[in-house]
């Protein structure tokens, strides 16, 4: 018998039964569920055909191609088969979050056993012939993924890239006061940055509006190749470490079935009593002290139940049994006979009748309708989905008078939108707001008028706007932020995270995954859509003249755009009306990841609030009040802009032609919805042809000013006609401590330099524009003398306003 | 008298003072360096003249622009202080990791004081004159930054994005065994996962041959705008978490200076104490258990010694003293008034001579020369970097007597150069491997029988090559794989981080903050150039047909490519001995962030050693052997490849076109160092248009297979003549469990399509084209149905080898 990984010397130990004892006949039940779900795990791995063993195994009946990660999937099958006795002995609302993702089969194996598959996927029935295409579509071509992923019923989550499982888990629980949120931790995935910082989210949970978050430690003792930190601390410390998390740890430890069902039905249930006390401590009582959240940690053998040598080395307890045990079945007839003993080991004809369906007391515990860990409707969040009931945009729009002359803050605008927004989910709590400690610095403030920030340890007097019941998201990780807005969000509610623009990277891989999972879901016809994951992006490139270089990173945007196409959108608003507008649209979307850039620093109003729905619907267009062309023939040159502060030096460049050199034809475009530019066949918001050369034209030259990597405008338009003529200002990675003009001067993006380039592009404007040209350079000059003497900027930028129209 | 930030009703207490009781003259000499740091950091956000306030303060003395973070600062001046005294009175060679980058004027302030940073910085010399420089330059245009950065002596770590302090520690301590680092951990950077993962670093330390790494979790209860989540636990909770991190806490805690000296003072003394007895034990005595390595807890109030009080409010030791506690002083009088009263606090008079040069008794305790913080060699890590005695290439070459005909897995060819160059380094111990567990599966192994995987924990009969003094890093954290090899490289030591291709963008951010740290410093004349750090990015996207979808990322070579081109390089090997002569490359160079792709499936070998050398120095050209040019005429079309798969895939197109359009004059040219597609104006070694045109010309169509994301090719490339001939296929966000040719095929990168491009694009076949592109569409119908039908690849695909020359 192989024993618990970690203190293999040891006999079996377990939390104290107490309650919950188990008659020998319900761990019969148990252990028949489990093994069944262990043959179908293992059938899944190996299996092309002969799903029920009903002839001697033969090569033939082998995968040409073993995959699959069969180490965790005891485990986890252990897992399932127990949250499925409590959540039919106490009608549970309850979902799981896998972490260890990899263990695909086990959740794959459950699933069917439950039906919620074959619900789901009617050609893999619940019988025989089904089975035979659950084992042969696992890791196949055209088949199923080796992992959980968006095609396994009752998952949120992706166990590919390891880290996210307990963010996931507190993002589901959040507003969700009714519902329980399993959550297994593998030994890999413990020692992840990400991970380890989730811990701490139980410090955000209110034990009133939220559900419970449960933790399943599952400690098999290694991760691929290597055993794991956890698994290998000394006992005590372990301990330590899990109440210093603020966990009361249940310990279940083992390798024989029947010692760990009894001890693991038994934590179990104390670890629900004890949610369920906290709980009604809180509401019934309004106690507000943060509770000791349980915690179960549980350790049994990497791979149990599997071979325990293969090829005289040992498997079972190892981390040789972290994929595919006996990997020669095909050519070796000892792997053979091996996998056929071990198959057989869980006794097949006990557990399945001759028609391949489960017997009736395989299923005893299993959890009927929407009850079932398959089947529950969270885990396909757009079913539960309620649109927001947004006010109208009248309300916080700024009145824009004359373009370019008065200054708002752009979030600051936002903020009260957002207020209202808190104000009116008050009840139904589906809206939350996250950010890195960032809400008030990204000028989103007002938020807090509606709502307050989530926070359940103690409080000073000095302390404002915490509350246990807030829905203001503020830690100080942008990985728990995101984490916990793609558990909100793929359980159907919505959500925004503000966040300073470089350090958003921080995800970069997060959302990798997230955008993996909306493309994947989005083709899958059973699963709804659900609320968009929104980015603000704020604190931006152009305004860290304070913080710096390291605080100066536009290139989010190129990331997201290397992504489907379906998914992914970025807006870059020019000004506060436009910000409102976008996030109109974004908060209304489903199924996508929206990254919206805009500033916090006072900026020009260039459009009213019915010239930016126009605009924004648009998503680009002509800025006829702000060109000098007169219609009778095309412009001379075209100023392109995408970005706020972009805008700004575009606008001040095109004042600078029209007084310096009136006769010259200019248009300007502005940009808001980026992917635009691209061709309609790559994205669909794409212009055609026709479209876009109705707004850059297909041969006069084009100056465009970009927020971010210059070559990500290339890029987007290389196959354009007038593609030669386009000549692109960005951040090109120049930037430190200095002023907001001096920023733009650095990286050749200000207005005098774009005048320049105009000048150096149209053809044909001879010695008129010479001393145009020299004023330009002159004027950079100037501003490099001023700004050594003064450290400000000069007062001719900073007093700039529009003049024309 | 502010109190501490979480016991704002208790007494002051701390740590037992025991031996290292301090005497009130000690005390005297610790508070005036204190003051003194303080009062510097004061007039570095404030003052832009009358630095010794010789005068009454008046608004012109008043920088312009308030900038800068005065919350943290008071305590990382202690700290610094107290480093100080202990390395004097123990000789310590130690360094200091300052995790509250935002408070570089601390550091800056320290530096000066002891100055070292006038010896870097004559100009800011250690007297009037030049505080006044150091103080107008902080945050100023043309200046220096508000944070910790390359420009500040005795720093290697940038305070700007959080959570790396610990781990940059613990790197920097590897292999240093006489080296203390101390790390000063924030309330913020506490909270974020990387951080979170780092407190395990600690069961990777060899007391033996490793050094010290001394944490510093310094709490004044606030991040940005909010109280910290560490800064509020329940003490017992706290406690409980550091234990179970493994380390043994000392408590420092108070707002009485006079009491915190000497608490702080007895502490680091115990800690001290504690290091010294743990590694004579494992040294001498030989014991290997891991030591419960000390831990120093210091509470002291925000903004400690700042303005209690601003218009009402408080601010010592609340979140409003994060930044500038009085922003109004130049138009503000109470302000102004305020800001003279904390100034001249500080008693500058005592402090300072009339020359502004600090008194003796405030430089009682600086160390001398080199021990000095601001100086330690190991900062500038150039000083100390021996380079690696590479062996020759010629003994891990495979040889190749036909191009394409044998396979090797170059990951495990380039694995027994590595285990070479560890073998070599056994002594020297300069070299480092890390991976998040994947050493072995990315077929590294070799290395083990060179050294083993560093490992503190416990250690089981079954395991494997786990060792106390190992030098492979393996831990499931990318963050920390990361971390460790940013502080090694940058204390001047070697190393390489294996890494799954799409796993790696979890560090995006990171990586950023590492190349913005190698360009600032490459500027720095002071600053010695350190190793490179380089990457191996394997199990890449087109081998990921076994994980799927979530395993399927090629961008990181995007996002490093918008970085500063003096910095990054990227390489894509197209076989082993192309491998084998990058790595040499890359672990030779200085300054650089080097991307390597490369797979570690089995692959043809293309290049003998010598051919391979040439071509890698080259960085991309023409394979003669592989196209069907006679030379007397230019080629009808050019086959562009990059990346091991993509050039399979163009060279079996290669050879299909030589079996079907013989007459079809085919150039195949490789690309191995991608930077070199770019024009030489925007990067090192990008090429000329002349080079440009003689690999790809000017005017003939070019069917390009790339690696990555095929946008990629034409973000380097639009500028050239021949872009509009130029049509790019590469990974387009398709992938799923399947087989490798099926990878290709659903991207449209396979040879079949290759060929159809080819023919869609040369102008002039005619009808002889059209049954040979009709039997590459057939071939590509035949795919599709094998593989529904078998799972696996079509024999005339696994079976191909190169049949030409």
């Amino acid at each position: 018998m192989p024993q618990a990984p970690a203190d293999p010397q040891r006999p079996d130990h377990a939390a104290d039964p107490g309650r919950g004892g188990l008659t020998d006949a319900e761990v019969a039940s148990l252990d028949a569920h489990w093994r069944a779900a262990n043959y179908l795990s293992a059938g899944q791995i190996y299996l092309l055909s002969n799903p029920l063993l009903t002839v001697p195994l033969e090569p033939e009946h082998i995968k040409p191609r073993l995959l699959g990660h069969w180490g965790t999937t005891p485990g986890l099958n252990l897992i399932h088969t127990h949250l499925n006795r409590v959540i039919t002995a106490r009608d549970l609302d309850a979902i799981c979050v896998w972490g260890p993702g990899h263990g695909g089969p086990a959740v794959l194996a459950n699933s069917w056993l439950e039906g919620s598959y074959s619900e789901v996927y009617p050609d893999v029935s619940r019988d025989a012939e089904g089975m035979g295409r659950l084992f042969r579509q696992f890791s196949f071509p055209g088949g199923v993924p080796s992992h959980v992923a968006p095609e396994t019923p009752g998952s949120i989550h992706e166990g590919g890239e390891l880290g996210y499982s307990l963010a996931h888990a507190y993002g589901a629980a959040l507003d969700n006061p009714d519902l329980l949120v399993a959550c297994v931790i593998g030994d890999g995935e413990a020692e992840t940055g990400p991970l380890a910082a989730s811990w701490h989210a139980n410090k955000f949970l209110d034990p009133i509006h939220d559900g419970a978050v449960l933790p399943v430690l599952h400690l098999n003792g290694y991760k691929i190749a290597n055993p794991s930190v956890l698994a290998r601390l000394p006992e005590e410390e372990l301990d330590r470490l899990l109440r210093g998390y603020g966990h009361e740890p249940l310990y279940v430890s083992g390798g024989d079935p029947g010692r760990v069902h009894r001890a693991l039905a038994a934590a179990l249930d104390r670890a629900l009593d004890h949610i369920a006390t906290a709980q009604r401590v809180a509401r019934a009582e309004g106690v507000l002290d943060r509770p000791h959240w349980p915690l179960i940690v549980l350790r049994t053998p990497k791979g149990w139940t599997g071979p325990a040598e293969v090829d005289g080395l040992a498997v079972e307890g190892t981390w040789r049994a972290h994929q595919v045990p006996l990997s020669g079945v095909r050519d070796n007839p000892e792997h053979l006979r091996q996998l056929e003993g071990w198959l057989r080991s869980y006794r097949p004809e006990e557990l399945f009748d001759a028609q391949g369906r489960p017997l009736p007391q395989v299923l005893e515990y299993v959890p009927r309708g929407a009850r079932r860990l398959g089947a529950n409707p969270h885990t396909n969040g757009g079913l539960l989905t309620r649109s927001l009931s947004l006010p109208p945009l009248e309300h916080y729009a700024v009145p824009v008078e004359r373009p370019g002359t008065a200054l708002h803050e752009p979030t600051r605008v936002l903020g009260r939108l957002l207020a209202q927004i808190m104000a009116d989910t008050a009840e139904r709590r589906n809206f939350r707001l996250a950010g890195p400690d960032e809400t008030a610095s990204n000028r989103l403030d007002a938020v807090y008028e509606a709502t307050g920030k989530a926070w359940q340890e103690r409080t000073l007097p000095t302390d404002e706007h915490l509350a246990h019941d807030g829905r203001v998201m503020e830690v100080l990780s942008e990985h728990l932020c995101q984490g916990w807005l793609e558990g909100y969000t793929l359980t159907g509610r919505h959500g925004l995270f503000s966040c300073y623009e470089a350090f958003v990277h921080i995800v970069d891989s997060m959302v990798n995954q997230h955008i993996k999972w909306l493309k994947t879901s989005r083709a899958l016809t059973w699963r709804r859509p659900v609320p968009s994951l929104n980015y603000l992006l704020t604190s931006h490139v152009w305004r860290q003249d304070h913080n710096g270089f390291s605080h100066q990173d536009p290139g989010f945007v190129d990331h997201v755009l290397n992504k489907s196409p379906e998914v992914v959108r970025v807006f870059l608003p020019p000004d506060a009306n436009t910000l409102l507008c976008v996030a109109d649209h974004v908060l209304r979307s489903r199924d996508q990841v929206n990254v919206i850039v805009a500033g916090k620093q006072p900026s020009f109003d260039w459009l009213g609030l019915d010239e930016a729905r126009a605009h924004c619907a648009r998503g680009a267009g002509v800025w006829t009040w702000a060109g000098t062309e007169t219609g009778e023939r095309p412009p001379d040159v075209v100023l392109g802009c995408a970005g706020d502060v972009p805008t700004q030096e575009v606008l001040a460049a095109a004042d600078l032609l029209r007084r310096h050199l009136p006769e010259l034809a200019v248009r300007v475009v502005n940009v808001v919805d980026m992917t635009r530019l691209l061709p309609k066949e790559e994205h669909p918001h794409g212009m055609s042809d026709a479209e876009y050369d109705a707004l850059f034209t297909a041969d006069r030259p084009v100056a465009f000013a970009y927020h971010g990597y210059p070559w990500l405008i290339h890029r987007l338009t290389y196959r354009r006609t007038g593609h030669d003529q386009l000549h692109v200002r960005g951040y090109k990675e120049t930037g430190t401590t200095t002023t907001p003009f001096d920023m733009v001067v650095s990286n050749d993006l200000d207005r005098y330099r774009l005048v320049m380039d105009v000048i150096d592009r149209v053809p044909g404007l001879g010695v008129r524009a010479v001393p145009v040209r020299q004023a330009m350079a002159d004027a950079r000059t100037r501003h490099r003398a001023w700004i050594r003497e003064h450290g400000t900027d000069l007062p001719e930028v900073t007093d700039w306003t529009w003049s024309g129209k």
